[in-house]
């Protein structure tokens, strides 16, 4: 009865690849449309880089990369092509979150606001800390070709983890960042965000599909019929006590 | 070489425990100690129930509940008790939910202040009514005993799908809303929060023990040595190729 459930992972990605370019349109048009578009002055128009890059680097290029090995076509013939896709999408995202990070500061220092103080900076920092070392260690444990099989195998579940937990954190400090950048912006007479003018419906909506791509990215990473169907995927005890029952 | 993370699972859980317990007493002692602390009188005081319940409820209490099925002792037996104690830990942490949401609605209502315009009321409702929805179909597919097997079967994987995903949304509110009541209640001369006063930094550290303590929940449900070793928790195409490989 479970295979009434099952989607064809192609489809779904092909929706995900739409969702995902669709939020990367609608924090363009929000910066661009309502909040004044793109500079590299220090103004407030420098940092509408910061949530145009983290969305585009940190959520939808890096669930691109989490993707990379539940293609079909990744589960046979040789996997450095496949490795070096998945390391070169996740570098490409590390490399636009750190411009978005570096715009943010920009803005501050040339404000004048301290940097790192709300919950939202933190957990972001945070996030591409982590990010960083998950990109360093994948690097130095998958690609270097030195690197021992048993490393790799203890390696690997680590990886995993962290690669659903780093998207999570990503989309929570997204929803954070809108949220209070919307309590900045709209605070005078008719524009006020609790009268939620149409930047405010139009951003409230772009966090929700930020959320719905992120939840499903996570989800298509967790079913357990599109992970490669490697033995090394299953704890053995399960094998055993489904081959048991 | 994986058995060497294998970390067992009761210490692990009085670790998680000790964290929630953590989160609950910090947030309690953040709106008692800064923020004037408790009462029903529609003040800032009645809204202070909203963070405490809510973490409390859809964090703390919906974790425990969410976790009953990795405890061994589930797995041989009687399973009704464990639905029973699973149902009821899902409930009471859904009352604790409505009361937190009731606090912040009267909170604005006598105010007048509109609600839901923010991003977090948005995800933070969404969030409410997929756990309502939850709920009632785990009773009804699970708890009622004339449902029928195909039923369960299919619905099982959907129940554990957003049995996580809930709780990632239930987190993801928490951040964006200790963010922006930091940013409402810390604005003025010394005590503004980009200073980051005590306050500033006690609530950012609950925001980062939530964000660990919902990470650590879901890592937990999605790890396949702690789950129920059932025949159905694994897609028989895996045991085949496992087998063959």
């Amino acid at each position: 009865s479970t295979a009434m459930l099952d989607v064809p992972f192609l489809p779904f990605c092909a929706f995900l690849g739409t969702l995902g370019l669709l939020c990367v349109a609608m924090v363009g048009t929000w910066c661009q449309h309502w909040r004044g578009g793109f500079s590299l002055d220090g103004s407030s128009r420098t940092f509408n880089w910061h949530p145009v890059l983290m969305v585009t680097g940190l959520v939808v290029l890096y669930g691109a990369a989490a993707l990379v090995y539940r293609i079909p076509n990744t589960w046979s013939g040789p996997k450095l092509p496949w490795k070096v896709l998945h390391g070169s999408l996740a570098l490409g995202a590390f490399v636009l979150t750190v411009l978005g990070l570096a715009a943010v500061f920009c803005f501050h220092n040339s404000q004048g606001t301290p940097n790192m103080y709300s919950l939202h900076s933190w957990m972001g920092l945070g996030t591409v800390l982590l990010f960083s070392c998950q990109w360093a260690a994948g690097f130095g444990a998958f690609l270097l070709p030195w690197a021992p099989a048993w490393l790799r195998a203890l390696y690997k579940p680590i990886h995993v983890f962290f690669g659903s937990t780093i998207l999570m954190l990503s989309v929570a400090s997204c929803m954070s960042g809108i949220n209070e950048k919307l309590f900045f912006s709209l605070k005078n007479g008719t524009t006020a965000y609790k009268l939620l003018p149409a930047e405010a419906v139009f951003a409230n909506t772009l966090g929700l599909l930020i959320l719905i791509f992120g939840v499903l990215v996570v989800g298509a990473l967790g079913r357990p019929s599109w992970k490669r169907p490697d033995s090394d995927s299953l704890d053995s005890h399960q094998v055993r006590d489904a081959l048991g029952g």
